[in-house]
């Protein structure tokens, strides 16, 4: 399986490093907005190809993993490239996912090519335990809480204040609000008691801390509806402590079985990840397989992970699942 | 949807539970290999019927939900019953799963229907997540854990010995192998390191006590690879303190991601049941509805959780799903 890589970013890498473990995919050439010169990729066997000569590369490619942005990159890119490539992305906008899911399957119909998208763990695997837990448990409250993980929206929130020279932020969720679901008592949480924000913030020499604080801690959306802390750090710690971008989160379903809903079950699916992007990366691959597959037995238009059975995923076949997994 | 339940005990009542849950469903008949006269169910407007008679109802059920044992009902029952009718069971012996798998799909392919076998939870979900991890993770280790619940084989294996009347046998995953596996740290575990065993037995009176709780701890495979407690109760004890079947436990794998593989990544999937039987029972039916789409759409032949696109088994349009769920 030939792949290639639609931008190299930290999930662009994240793709590349992921294909290096799995033995039935090679990848063939990362696109790149920037002059292909500068820019130094892993796999000393694939090629750096400039946007523009995409096309030329049509024939060569079975899997095109798109790495953009979701606010500007994807909503363009996706549709687009569909045209050409079977194409896999992590358009991750929750609330416009209805509207990109028809602009693929418009284009991706009339190609013939497969396009998945919002694959990665939220939307990805976090959505599948939701799906299937509710079709398991019909009777039941869901919960999703996310942490201990940079929020890189949050971050460059932070970014944005005056006197900010760097920040970054965490999402805590709150382990009370966790026991209290997990125990299956099905509690209504506020936003507060579910999540906390922690900040680590470089700034300028001679800023008014105590504004940016207020700033930070008040402002609507991002972080007034939460308990928020704010730390003023040095650059070399936030470069000595803070490079990384774990993740990770808990989704958790809560029902009821039995003829009068007398008994408690309690669905949860944990992720701890030391790299978010690394992760989502090795999620896109597994589906990038999947795709190929899908497009190899005629089948076209766009998917998401709810469409896709379980063992196209795995370079297995379905006799060695059966045997070594179910 | 119209479903038969084949077999009314744990298994089947809680089948009857969970067709109560979903709006979509309705249960025709429960057959039985009793005097019909002598079963009473839950569900007034349905029928028991004599399993001698089950082939009159060919055409009056879409999905017939097979809840027989392992052992013995169900390698002869699927196979069979397969030939006339949608079928889903829980074989869960997994050694045998390709056997019966292959038995299946020469008649469901032959009389075009569907069969779906070995659903339910551990094989079931725990097979599907260890599936998803592997294919997200292919470098890494995975463990399950099981527990706390009642092992019905291990409690089986107790009865047996001379001097039982009664024995209830818990299965205890160890907190310290859970932790060392989900810090990431990939250990080598032995079987007494993951499980301990905690038995509470019923002796006949003037029983020699030693002697029972020497043949349980020292009992090859079942015993004597774990740290096992057993403690003497009375009737009444067992009565109020251990009649229900809870069970439940943990599927982790533990990877690598990144270039050199630099960073760990963990997923955890995790029940907790009040019910071992009536959970089974609600998977089996999230996937009956799935059996019957299927075969709606002309698909035939034995199919398990890997084959299942997963949006098949909730009662919600593809639109809703992407828009609530993903």
């Amino acid at each position: 399986m030939k792949i290639g890589i639609l931008g190299y970013g930290n999930l662009g890498r994240g793709v590349e490093a992921a294909i290096k473990q799995n033995d039935d995919m090679s990848l063939t050439a990362v696109f790149t907005r920037r002059n292909p010169e500068s820019v130094k990729i892993a796999t000393s066997t694939a090629k750096v190809i400039h946007i523009d000569n995409i096309l030329d590369y049509k024939d060569e490619i079975d899997v095109l993993v798109i790495c953009g942005g979701s606010a500007t990159d994807l909503p363009l890119q996706t549709p687009e490239y569909v045209n050409y490539f079977n194409v896999i992305d992590s358009f991750d906008t929750h609330a416009k996912i209805p509207e990109h899911f028809e602009n693929v399957n418009k284009n991706a119909t009339r190609s013939g090519k497969i396009g998945i998208i919002s694959v990665g763990w939220d939307p990805g695997m976090f959505s599948l335990n939701r799906l299937y837990a509710n079709a398991i448990l019909p009777c039941g409250s869901d919960y999703t809480f996310w942490g201990k993980g940079v929020s890189q929206g949050h971050s460059d929130a932070i970014r944005r204040i005056d006197g900010v020279i760097d920040a970054r932020q965490y999402t805590i969720p709150v382990d009370a609000a966790i026991e209290a679901v997990k125990s299956g008592s099905e509690p209504k949480l506020t936003t507060r008691e579910k999540h906390k924000r922690e900040c680590f913030v470089v700034a300028k020499d001679g800023a008014d801390l105590e504004r940016i604080e207020k700033e930070i801690v008040t402002m609507p959306n991002y972080f007034a509806d939460y308990d928020t802390t704010v730390h003023f750090i040095t650059m070399d710690e936030m470069k000595q402590n803070h490079s990384g971008l774990p993740h990770g989160g808990t989704v958790i379903r809560s029902g009821k079985t039995g003829l009068n809903c007398e008994n408690t079950a309690v669905i949860e699916y944990k992720l701890k990840l030391d790299s978010n992007p690394e992760f989502t990366a090795s999620v896109l691959i597994a589906y990038a397989r999947a795709a190929y597959r899908l497009n190899q037995k005629g089948e076209k238009g766009c998917k998401t992970v709810f469409d896709i059975p379980p063992a196209l995923l795995s370079p297995k076949s379905n006799e060695e699942l059966r045997r070594h997994l179910l």
